[in-house]
């Protein structure tokens, strides 16, 4: 575990010099004592579920609509391997090469396939309950520019900047997981850059960390890596803490086929597995919304069967990530309000099938963390959340349509996401908490206000999420502190981290014997 | 109505050029004409309702502790003419010198208040049609501040301030009324800072106008400038384009003596009043939220029965607009998630009562259009729309908690808006499109992607929003012209909109008029 407090158990920011009297150094005071998780205000896998874009009537057409585009379309490009799985669970092999799954073959792997995945972190702290309408938030895509914000300016990705981006995350409460982010191009050949990712992310974090595979023949090494971080195969089999990212797909409804052979490598190596359809409404995938989550879910649906042939019961994430294009350019565009129904959408299928599942939200177009970046990331985040998304991925840091990564945008994100949270977990509606006992000796005996009173301390901490890095600042206090700008702080903070992170998470005697046997580059 | 083009008539900005290759020129056909209103991918009066932080049972709970609030606690400090009304209408005064509501009183109420409200614009395509889930964005509040983006600096508001952004607003399609948002604090005399505030307004806008009256002996010179403007007094009382902001209570349970004697000269005059309720949670509100609506419920439900017990069936708008504080310090805040709870739950209550209803969404904390003023002002804006709210008041421009005002903040926030609206607009699931004849066709016989497909064509005007200000371009592209930054983009945006908006929008024989009997200041 960091040697480094998390945002919450470290010394909360001093007192504001401009509070008004009553109660305040009570206020002061209860905020003084770190909460138990349990009490705080957010955490990790809070329930959505108050936000429902789709009817049931909705759904249920969505879902016909797939199983018929399994049976009459179907999917090409399987691997003879996953030709044979699949045709032995009942699929049909087509003339054309396309395998179609009748309705019976999807209801037979809906039966056995994993309902609840634990995500472990290695620090078991951060271990993800995935199930019904649990939320949470991460990392994930794979940026190849590094957006500077003390420049201005775009830069190539690199390993370092993996490993950095994986220190902050850390001690980010409202992160709570870290599928690589960033395509580390400095390291030119492909099996040390999947070797050296996973290495990069562990090093920087214990939480969960989700990683791809570039080639299927690269999963022997990277499974002796993780093997040896977690201090065995068998450790690492009863607590998997990298799952693989898989792009099993290349929408429009065919397989991919040296994905898919990494998958099978996967699986059998204990890793659990993403199983991730993106295609791009109107480009890779049909323009209406509604048929767009159409095709990611037959796709899914489809390497739902292949895993469940494979491995019955290993955990797969319904990973329906359908993306939106900018019909004006053909481009992808991942901030638009589309975007946020599509994923938000996409929770509801996955409810529907009692599956955990996962999508993408928080990703902005613009290039900087600005304006235009905070409600980008904001709304699609928040109606994914709201909708009980059990994994929300890209959550934090991307840019520039997912080809861009900030490690500030992390940091205010952080912040971000807590209010996320925080619509999350909703309005509690308790006897005591709609009694009138207080607002009537507020106003027939007492004070006239609320601020002092015992029921405002007792809630302040448990009701109300306080930003880090956000400034809520009187214009006045604003101007006398020298105009803080959240941006410039975030900047700050990042060094501060930087500076006091542990060079490695990673056991010193495990780190050594690794580097012996790998080209480690961090 | 001005002579510049609204946004979207406006011609859209020149093609990208790196485009694909398939449709490409088809597609820049397809969006070269103007879309007819009814066919705009977003549009005033969306309907929400896709999002319900409360369940049916929490909204009686509410209920109930808002009925006995009334009886139990009342209400202190009406005016005697509004305690003679109240109590005629069944209302009891006790000693103490409140009037307690029996619920009787409260049902008679609702069932002859005003179900459904046209607030009007001067110009008839700006009208807005109150009642069931339909959501109207705009300006409110009163900023007493501007943020000046160019030197990074707050500075007073004044009256050329309010007409500027009544100029802008006039052109953001998304913005679609303008309730008085700044103070003209230049304009020392309140009658004149009343009177030239209507007229900054109406020079600046033929959209629906929200103001406030100073001192209750204001209101027969205010009516008489309006009464002018209109073009006679029959014409305002027939299309009443101004209506009386009024904060009738100081919470906890208070009546604003003062501000009620104006509403009571509003609702003579002929204007649609906002029955206006701004406790604080945790100062002057309970701290938990679902108190905080309670009191608010309760203190509108008692402007209702003022109301109608003055005016049966007046058009009112049932004003919740329940705050938070930061209990750190017991100031304002307005950015939080919980912000964005209280305002979408306040929704509910509305639609409970079958109320036309208002309350504040798109308030940031954050002292400029930055990222954190990105996430706050989209989160609440769009929780508010998809929960239904009819008026979605200080939607835009507002910054400081409610004390700072943004001119280039309306104009990124017009594309936010743009944003939140396609959320509530939400996903179309007809047998149309979620069909999978398309899907089959590109897969089985087409090209195998879907940019060029007439379906694609079809719907890339009618489903998709494209932001105007806001940056969608590759990191390439984004290098190559210079890195633009939407900030400074807007700034440019606001000088060109300055540049060619008409002097005033008020008839210039009126105008001459209107200044022979006012000083007017603009």
């Amino acid at each position: 575990m960091s040697e480094i407090d998390s945002e919450t158990t470290a010394p909360r920011r001093a007192a504001r010099t401009s509070g008004r009297a009553g109660g305040r150094a009570s206020r002061i005071a209860a905020r003084a004592a770190a909460l138990p998780e349990e009490m705080r205000p957010v955490r990790p896998g809070l329930s959505g579920g108050s936000y429902k874009p789709l009817s049931d009537a909705d759904i249920k057409k969505i879902h016909d609509a797939a199983m018929d585009a399994l049976e009459v379309i179907g999917l090409a490009d399987a691997p003879q391997s996953g030709i044979d799985l699949m045709t032995k669970a009942g699929a049909i092999l087509g003339d054309d090469g396309r395998l179609r799954y009748p309705k019976s073959v999807i209801e037979d792997t809906l039966a056995i396939a994993c309902k609840e995945i634990t995500l472990h972190g290695r620090d078991e702290q951060f271990d993800m309950q995935l199930s019904g309408k649990k939320v949470h938030y991460g990392c994930a895509g794979a940026a190849v520019q590094m957006a500077e914000v003390e420049e201005g300016t775009y830069r190539d990705s690199n390993l370092e900047d993996l490993y950095r981006a994986a220190q902050i995350v850390q001690v980010m409460d409202n992160i709570h997981f870290f599928q690589r982010p960033i395509v580390a191009r400095d390291v030119l050949d492909n099996l040390e850059m999947d070797l050296n990712t996973i290495y990069a992310c562990c090093a920087g974090t214990t939480k969960h960390i989700g990683t791809s595979i570039s080639e299927p023949h690269h999963l022997p090494k990277m499974a002796e890596l993780m093997y040896m971080i977690a201090g065995g195969e068998d450790k690492f089999r009863a607590r998997p803490f990298v799952s693989n990212s898989n792009c099993f797909v290349v929408p429009p409804m065919k397989f991919a086929t040296e994905s898919c052979e990494a998958m099978e490598s996967a699986i059998r190596a204990g890793m659990p597995v993403l199983l991730l359809s993106a295609g791009q409404a109107g480009a890779t995938a049909p323009a209406p919304l509604a048929a767009s989550i159409v095709q990611a879910v037959a796709e899914c649906l489809a390497g739902l069967v292949y895993v469940n042939a494979l491995k019955p019961g290993h955990p797969a994430i319904f990973g329906t990530w359908p993306f939106v294009s900018d019909l004006r350019s053909g481009a992808m565009s991942g901030g638009s309000g589309e975007q946020a129904l599509l994923t938000a959408a996409c929770a509801q299928m996955h409810h529907y099938y009692g599956l955990p599942g996962g999508a993408a939200a928080g990703i902005a177009d613009a290039k900087m963390p600005n304006m235009q970046s905070g409600w980008e990331q904001g709304i699609s985040n928040t109606l994914a959340g709201m909708a009980g998304l059990n994994m929300v991925y890209e959550a934090v840091g991307m840019h520039a349509s997912l080809l861009g990564f900030c490690q500030e945008s992390l940091i205010l994100g952080n912040d971000m996401l807590g209010q996320a949270l925080r619509c999350v977990r909703g309005i509690e509606v308790t006897d005591e908490k709609v009694s009138i006992d207080v607002i009537k000796q507020v106003c027939l005996e007492g004070p006239g206000h609320f601020l002092g009173h015992q029921q405002t301390l007792d809630l302040m901490q448990t009701e109300y999420v306080y930003p880090k890095t956000a400034d809520r600042l009187s214009p006045k206090e604003w101007e006398e502190v020298g105009r803080p700008e959240p941006l410039v702080e975030a900047t700050k903070r990042k060094k501060e981290i930087w500076a006091n992170a542990p060079k490695t998470l990673i056991d010193r005697q495990i780190d050594s014997e690794i580097r012996a046997k790998f080209n480690i580059y961090v």
